[in-house]
């Protein structure tokens, strides 16, 4: 199967080959060099200080933002959250559960955030900010500048939930300012999910130190000890952790984060170059590299035919746009001949009257 | 590397194939084919009455520790915890933190739970009993029986952190009356580390459901309804869940929990018969079928020249035991010849001088 999904993504012939392996023991000092790597690697390609620390969660995406909002924040911060689908939503619940006082921007769907907007909470006592930079379920990328400025200028802890974006759209936590960067093993890092990775800013750290969390698995202070001499309070996803530093070090031969942007930049333009004489609309604003949300008629009979007559897979949708919106990714393992196979059986299906 | 370890364990073939594919798109009907067929088998292994469930954590054990003390527990209970090493100690520390009453029974390395001893804690207004049945860093498995027994004249709420004895010694949640089981994807299910799987009697589950669980990644309500039809509210790591369906199917084939149990119990078996002419004594009180301490000299440079001259590798101990006593696993992808292998290894050492 062809996949062109948001993840979990094709991965390369070695992470699957690292994937095929045993699982080695891992309280020794090999494995403490491995996570070490992946920690200096995960920081540079995000920009991170020399300050700054990764770990990694064994969990879901949702595991990392939970933990990040346990742990960052308290009952005596005001946070600002950009609502703008399923993932900021997920912020405003992690909030509730957890006595973090918050105002929501709620956008809508496919539309990027303004200055406008931003300037209406300004002054207004906030003290941290939350965005899931790209919103996968539109493939919007919120405008990181605006951002980034507006957090600069009212003194904000910003964090990022680059879960669908890291390795997509650049992302420079020293420039941008970023305090967390969250993101995830299965996304355009290509490996199977069951790791979510975080970064801290010396910031993000002080905050950790200096906060009290009701929990163990969550606890980032442990996290971050251990991670010190490359090791984990409790027995990990050993095996995605291998697979993640294949990766890594895949993208850092291939000539780091900014050669793998563009690969993935360029295989969205050429998507996107390609379906233009075919009746399907791309109107989303400021689009993310990672995903193009398409509109068309028929969406759900395309997303079954390319599925069951091409072997190709695209992300379908629920609800209301079920039939009116499919999207493609454009992470993983995937090469400008796979978007041609795509084009093609988009091609043959308009021919035949699908949509 | 030959692997003798308690965890992560060697994977069979199978197991090891599926690691290697592709991960599939999991928001769709086979996936949740696989997760209910998952839970099935999982329910048939512990001999769960029908009326139970089994769900899957994206996490490592203390995962499914800490949501189960999370989710079954308030601060109404008053729970007692068998303290016999690093795991009872585990629990202890999500009690006090979760803010659960508990009174620990403190035991002795190696010693196993006597009916005086449960005796002196009868009728003091316990709500709950929280066991790790295998005691993995002394091989020590604590009497089912008598704990069972207890629990019933007490009418105490019996949680089995049965992590590393699944699959190595019978644990029937019916006739034990069971409430909550606790296990992981690496020890003898024999698949990567990263999932963590609860099995929740009715009275489990009415438990939860009656409980506010201050947690979105923890809440098992959401986690017990998505499982209802195979999904999971949060990404799971699908691959790792795939290639416990491979494992599930496999025991099933080969005769079900039983001849699983058997075959791991004739290989502990086999190694304790065969190291009985060698300077090295087995002190440990109840044995578990899934590891063996083995007491001896210069146990440390025995689990080095294992390592590094024979390609052999056993669980060496920290602190005080360090020289003392190593762990020889006998859960994963191991066979009888492979037992001949180690013992031929020891042997040579022996002979040398070594010990």
């Amino acid at each position: 199967m062809l996949n062109f999904s948001v993840g979990p993504v094709m991965s390369s012939g070695e992470v699957l080959k690292v994937g095929g392996e045993q699982t080695p023991y891992f309280r020794n000092e090999e494995f403490s060099q491995i996570m070490l790597e992946n920690e200096e690697l995960m920081k540079e390609f995000v920009y991170a200080d020399e300050n700054s620390r990764a770990i990694f969660i064994t969990g879901s995406g949702t595991a990392a933002m939970e933990a990040t909002v346990m742990n960052v924040f308290n009952n005596s911060d005001k946070v600002l959250i950009v609502n703008g689908g399923g993932f900021g939503q997920r912020f405003v619940e992690l909030c509730q559960i957890h006595d973090v006082s918050y105002d929501e921007i709620k956008l809508d769907f496919g539309c990027n955030i303004t200055k406008e907007i931003l300037d209406s909470y300004s002054n207004k006592g906030f003290t941290g900010f939350l965005v899931n930079i790209c919103e996968t379920s539109s493939g919007v990328y919120y405008d990181i500048d605006l951002i980034s400025k507006f957090c600069r200028d009212n003194n904000l802890f910003l964090v990022v939930d680059a879960i669908s974006s890291f390795l997509c759209n650049p992302l420079n936590m020293s420039a941008h300012n970023v305090d967390v960067v969250i993101t995830g093993s299965q996304k355009a890092l290509a490996c199977p999910p069951g790791i979510s990775i975080i970064v801290l800013s010396q910031d993000a750290l002080k905050r950790i130190d200096d906060n009290h969390v009701k929990s163990m698995y969550f606890n980032l202070k442990e996290l971050l000890k251990d991670g010190e001499r490359g090791q984990t309070p409790f027995t990990p996803a050993v095996g995605i952790l291998l697979q993640i530093n294949a990766r890594l070090k895949e993208i850092k031969f291939h000539g780091g984060v900014e050669a793998e942007i563009n690969r993935v930049s360029n295989l969205a333009k050429d998507f996107r170059e390609k379906i233009k004489n075919l009746p399907m609309e791309i109107n989303t604003e400021s689009l993310s590299n990672s995903v193009t949300a398409v509109f068309c008629n028929n969406a759900s009979t395309i997303v079954d035919k390319l599925k069951f007559d091409y072997g190709i897979w695209v992300n379908p949708n629920g609800g209301y746009l079920s039939n009116k919106m499919f999207r493609v990714g454009h992470i993983g393992n995937l090469s400008i001949q796979d978007n041609d196979k795509l084009i093609k059986a988009l091609y043959d299906l308009h021919n035949e009257g699908v949509f």
